[in-house]
C-alpha cells in the first residue's frame, strides 16, 4: 500500500503533490526466518492486508466485537502480527498466590520461556495501571524466542527499554512498579478480556496505530485472502479519487467503474 | 449494636436526645433454618459483628485488599451474609460460546439451581453495564434455594423485582437487556475479580451499605470472633463519648479507661 | 405483578414466608383523566407490562439499543410512562444564543407551556452536570399541564422540590446553577441522544428504577400487547419456582410444563 | 416551603390533588440550643431559605463556582447547615507522616475534639475512595460536640453507623478501610478543594439532596436575607401556576402580576 | 516564531545553546492555491499567529469557552487552519436511519464531495469511540477537494492511512469499525458540540498539539490581527528573557521596557 | 545502557540483528554547568540509573507509592532529572485570590524567578484541564534560570512552544486558556498531590516515558548508588539472554550464574 500520488487537478495553476505515503509493512526477519512454511505465508499476508478490510470479513464471519481500541501502542507507525498466548492476572491475594506460585513460575516468565516464534503475549490485568505485569528482562527473553509483540490490559515496567525493542507493545500506561504487591498471575492460555474483546489462545492478532484486530484462527486464511482481494479494488478506487473523480460512483463502484476496474486489473498483470 | 442514647451534656439548658439508632442485624429465617449447625453459628456472628472490626482482622491476617466499594446495594440498610459461588463472564464470541454452551447450561441457571442455602452468587462481568447477566426468574429459583444475596460486577435485569425480594443485591447498574448479545458465561467456581478484590469460591461475604467485606474461609472464625471481642470495647468507648468525655484517652483507651473498661465488662455479665 | 408468596419447601421444619412484593403500577389520576381514550388504554398497559418483556419485543422489532441506564431516577420505586417531547442543549455561545433566543423563549419554558398530558420532557444536555437545564417553577407549570416525567442527560435545579412532586425525574446529578452561563437551548422536538440511545419526539418512554425503555410510537401497541402476553407466562413460571420446582423445564417451559401452563391459563378465566 | 396544593383545573371531570409537599426544614435542637444568639438566627434562616435563591445571590456577589455536586448525601431529604472546619489529606508518605504526627493528633481526632456547635467537618481527601478518613467513633465525639454534618471528598468508614446518626454526611463512597496506609492528614483549617469548589474555614455550608452551597462568611447575612425575600415571590408564582396560569407573565412576573404580587404580600401580613 | 537563541549567561564557564526552536507554520500549497484572495490572507495569518494570543481576543470578544482540548491530534507538530463544515451523528436507529438515508447520502460522503478548499470536517459523534464515522477512501476525496483537516468527537477508521495524509486529524481514538451498526449521520451544517465547545458551520478553526481554537467567523479578522500585534510584543519579551532579564518588568512590560519595546519595533522596520 | 546486540541463535539459517537500542541519558550542559559539585555527581547518576532499579530501592526504604503515571510527557524518549519546587493551585475564589495575590506575585512567576539550576516546577492543579497554570513566556524565564523540567497535575498553555524547549514537561493535557478565571495559585513549597503521590519540596524527581519517580532527598544517594549496582547485574543478565539462555537461572541468577557474574565483573575492570 505504498502510495505516492502526483495529483493533477484541472483548474489549478500548477500540479500539486498530495503525498499519501503509507509505509510498506514487512514481517521482521528475526520472526519470519523461524516461522513454519504455512505461517510464513499467513503472517506475510497479515502484514500487508488492510486492517479495515480484514475487520469487515471477521464481522461477516460472525464476530462483530473484534477490535481492541482501548490500549495505546508505544511506537508510532508499526504493525504487529502474531499469535495470542494469553494470561490472566488478578488482584493479589495471599492464599491464592501461595497456591498458584507453588504450581509453577510466574506467568510472565513461563510465557516468555515457552513462547513460539511469532507469538504475542496477551496479559489480561483487568485494566490495572498501578503495577507492571512484566518488564524489560523477561521481555528480552521473549524477544529472543521470536516474540512478535505484547498486548497488556494494564501496565508494563521498563517502558524506555520496550521502546528500544523493535516490536510493538500495547498497554494502558507504563509503571515502574513490579507486579506485586498489587497483582499476581493466575491462569495461562485461557480466554481473556482485553478492552471489550474476548481473546483466545491461538487467535491471530493484527495491530496498528488505532488498535488490534482479533482474528479467530479458524477463519484467518479466509479473512486475509478476502481482505487482500478487497484491497486491490480500494487501490483502484483511490487512484480514481486522486484523479479528481467524484466519490459517488467510485465508492462503491457503479457499473461503469466496475468495468474500468476489470480492465485495470487485467492491465496490471 | 442497637443504641438509643439519652445524652446529658452539662451546660445545656435541657437534655438532648441524640439518637444513634443502628438497627440490629438478623439472619433471615428462610436461610437460617436450612444452614448446618456450624454455619448457623458462623453466619449469626457475621450478621452481628462490626464490619470495620472484621476488616481490621482480615487485614492483619494478610489480606489488605478485601473490601469492595465499587458496587451499589439496591436496598438501603440491609446486611448481606453468605458464601461466594463465583462465575466469570466475557464479551460474547461465537466460537467460545458454542463450546461453553455445548458443555452445559448458562451459568446463571446452573448457579441458581446448584446454590446451597446461604450462598451469594458472584458474577464477574468485567464491569460491563450494557447487558444483564441474570434476571428475576432465575433469581427467584436462587432465592427459593436459600440464596442470601448477589454481587455483580456488571448489571442485572428486572431491578424492580430484585428490589422486592428480601435479600441484598450489589451491582454497578441495572439494565433491561438480556446477557446476549454482549456477554456470555465462561467459568464456574473460579477466582474472579470484583471491583479491585479477588473473590474465591467459598469466601465468606459480608455486605453493608458501603460495600462488601471478603473473608477467606480459613480465617472466618478467627475474624468474626476477634471482631466481636473488639466490638464490646467499642461499645464501651461509645458510651463514654455519649457521656461527653474527650476522644483523647477514650479512643484508644488510656490506662485509666482500660481499668474502667475491665470493670464495665464484669458488671455486664 | 403484586405477589406475596407463601413458600412451602419440603424438608424444612416450618413454612417460610418468602415475600416478593412487587408494587402494582398505576397511572396517576391527574394524567389519566386528561388522556385521549386510546392513550388511556395504551398508557395503562405500559404501566403494567414488564419492562424486560417489552424490551424483548422492541429489540425483535429492530431496535437493539433502546434502554437508557446512564441516568438515575430521583425517586425509588416509581414507574414513569409518557410520550417524549425533546430538546437539545449546547454549550453557551453568544452569537448562537442571540439568534436562538430572538426566535422564541428558552425551551424549558416553551416545552412546559406546550406540554400535552402524559408528556415526558427530554433534555439532551450532552451529559453536562455543572448547570441545571430547568428548575422547580417551570416544572410546576409542566406538572399542572399533565406532565408525566422528565429525562435529563445533564442536571436539574431544585432537586428537593422535584422530589416532592409526584412524578419521576431521571438525571445525571442535580445542581443549583441556572442554565446560563454554561448551556443554552437550541433545538426543539428533534432527535436527541440520551445516554447511548437516540430518542425521537413522540417515542413512548417507560422508566423504572434501572432505566428508561424507549419505544418507537409505531410499534408501541405491538410491544405492550406481546409483553403482557409474555408476562402471563412468566407469572406461571414464577409460581412453579415458588413451589420449589427446578429452573430447568420451567424457564423456558418444557413440553410438560407448557401443558400445565395451558390449563393454568384456562383455570384463571 | 411546605406546600400541599389542591389543584382545580377547568375542563377536568374532577379536582386533582397535585401534592408538592416540600418538607419544612428545621435546625436540630441539639445544635440550636448551643449556638450563639446571632448564629441561632443565621442558621435558622439558612435552614429555611431556598438553596437556588441563595445560589443566585452568592453568584451575584462574585462567587460563580460555589456549589458542590460531585458528592452524595448518605440520607434522603435532610438539609445540612453549618460552618466549615477544613482538613487536607494527602497520600501517605513515611517522612511527612512522621513529621505531621509528631506535631499533634491525626486531624479527624483533633477536629472532632475542637469542633464548635454547628460545625461541619470538611475533609479534602483528593477524591480517594479506597481509605476512610474517619469513622463512627470519632464522629460520635463530633456529634456530641454539636457537629452539624460532614463533607468528604473521599470516603468514610462505618457508613451504617453514620446513617444512624441524625445528621447529613456527603462523600464519594464509603469504605471499611482505615485512613492508613493510603492517606494521612496534613493541614488543618486551610483552604481546600471539594469537587471543583474551594472551601475556606468559616464558610457557611448549606447541603441538600443535590449538593452543597458554599457561602463565604462575609456575605452570608446578605445572601440569606435576599434569598428569603426572593422565596416569597416564588411562593406567589407557584400559587399562580397551581391555579393553571401560563408560565409566561408569571415567571418572571409581568407588570400586571407584579401588582397582584404587591397586593398578595399585603394581604398576608 | 522561529527562534534559535544563543544564550550567554554571565557567570557560566561557557556559552550555552538554549534552543527554543518553534517551527514556522505554513499553509500547504494544495490548499493555498485554491483559496479566494481574502481567504489566502486570512488563512495565512491564522497559520502564523500565536494560538494563545488569538484565544485572548476570542475571549475578550465574548466567547469564553472556545478551545477544545478533549481530542488528540494524530500527528505531532502540525498546525491546522480551516473553516468548519459540521455534521451531527446519533446512535443508530432503524426508523430514523431509513428516513435520513432516503433523503440523501451518508454525511461523510456528502461533506467530502461538497467540501470547499480550506474546509475542516467536524463530526459530532457524541464521543462514541466504538465506531468510525468515516475512513480513508472518503477522506481521500476530501483531501483532493482541498480539505484542510478533520475534527471528530468520536473515532475514525484507517488511522495509518490518515497518518500518511499531510493534514491534521483530531479524534478521541481510532477504530476499525464502520459507522454502522452503532452510529448514523443525522444533521448537516448545524451547530454541534465538540468536547465542551459549540462549533458552528463557517467557524474558523486553528488546531495545535494541545487542541483547537474555535473562532466565530465574524470576529476572525479582528482576532488574528490583534493577536499578531500581540505576538510582536511577546517576541520582544522573549528576547529580553533570553538575555537573562527578570520576568518582573518584562512580562508584563513595565514603563522602562515599554520604551525599549517602542525602540525595538522601530529598529526592526 | 546503550546496547546493540548481535544475536546468534543456533538453528537459524543466518544471524539475526536484534537491536535493543536504549539511548544514553545525559544531563544537559546548560544545567550541569550550574550545579554544585555534589549535585553534579548526584544528577549525573540519576540520569544513568535504571528507573525500575531506583524504584525498588525507594520502596525498600519505606515509600511504596512513589511513581506518578497519570501524566503524559510531551516529548518522546527524554529523561528528566531535577529537584522539586512545588505549588498548590485551587479553584478560583474572589476573596482568597485577593488575599493571596496581595501577598505576592502569582506562583508561576515567583517559581520561575526563584528557580535554582536543576529545579523541576511541580504544579498541583487538582487535575483541572480547562485552564493552563503557566505558559511559554514564564517558562522561558524558568529555562534560562536552569530549569530542568515541569510536572503539572493539570494543564499548560503554549504546548507547541514547550515542545520546542529542550526539557521535559509532564501534564494531563494542554489548554490555550490562562489560569484565570478557573484557578489561582495558593501555596508555595508545600507538600502536594500529583496523581496519587505526595511530592515534597526538595524531592529528587526522575522522569521517563512512563512516568516520574519521586525520591525523598534523604535517601537519594542510597537509592541511586544501589540502583547503579543493580544495573550492572541486569546488564550481565541481558547479555546472557541475548546469547539465548533460558530466563530460569538467569533472572534471578542461580548459583552457577552468580559465579559467572563475579568473573564477568572482574573482566570488565
Amino acid at each position: 500500500m505504498n502510495r505516492l500520488a502526483l495529483l493533477l487537478i484541472p483548474g489549478l495553476l500548477c500540479a500539486q503533490l498530495l503525498k499519501v505515503d503509507t509505509p510498506e509493512r514487512r514481517l521482521p526477519a528475526y520472526i519470519e526466518e523461524r516461522l513454519s512454511a504455512p505461517d510464513k505465508v499467513l503472517f506475510g499476508k497479515l502484514m500487508r492486508a488492510g486492517i479495515e478490510s480484514m475487520w469487515a470479513v471477521v464481522v461477516r464471519e460472525g464476530y462483530p466485537v473484534c477490535f481492541i481500541n482501548q490500549l495505546d501502542p508505544i511506537k508510532p507507525n508499526m504493525r504487529m502480527v502474531g499469535r495470542a498466548r494469553t494470561m490472566r492476572y488478578l488482584p493479589n491475594r495471599k492464599d491464592l498466590r501461595a497456591k498458584v506460585y507453588a504450581a509453577g513460575p510466574q506467568l510472565n516468565y513461563k510465557s516468555a520461556e515457552e513462547a513460539q516464534p511469532g507469538d504475542v503475549l496477551v496479559f489480561d490485568a483487568g485494566g490495572e495501571t498501578q503495577a507492571g505485569v512484566s518488564g524489560g528482562v523477561t521481555t528480552m527473553r521473549f524477544l529472543v524466542r521470536g516474540g512478535a509483540g505484547m498486548v497488556i490490559d494494564g501496565a508494563m515496567r521498563d517502558q524506555p527499554e520496550l521502546e528500544a525493542m523493535h516490536f510493538q507493545v500495547y498497554m494502558r500506561r507504563g509503571h515502574a512498579s513490579s507486579v506485586s504487591p498489587i497483582l499476581m498471575s493466575v491462569d495461562y492460555q485461557v480466554p481473556v478480556r482485553i478492552g471489550n474483546v474476548t481473546v483466545l489462545p491461538g487467535d491471530l492478532l493484527v495491530g496498528e496505530s488505532h488498535g488490534i484486530l482479533v482474528i479467530p484462527a479458524d477463519v484467518a486464511e479466509k479473512v486475509v485472502n478476502e481482505a487482500l482481494e478487497h484491497d486491490v479494488q480500494e487501490e483502484f478506487q483511490r487512484e480514481l479519487l486522486l484523479k479528481g473523480e467524484s466519490i459517488y460512483g467510485v465508492y462503491p463502484l457503479n457499473d461503469a467503474n466496475k468495468k474500468r476496474f476489470a480492465e485495470w486489473k487485467k492491465s496490471r498483470r
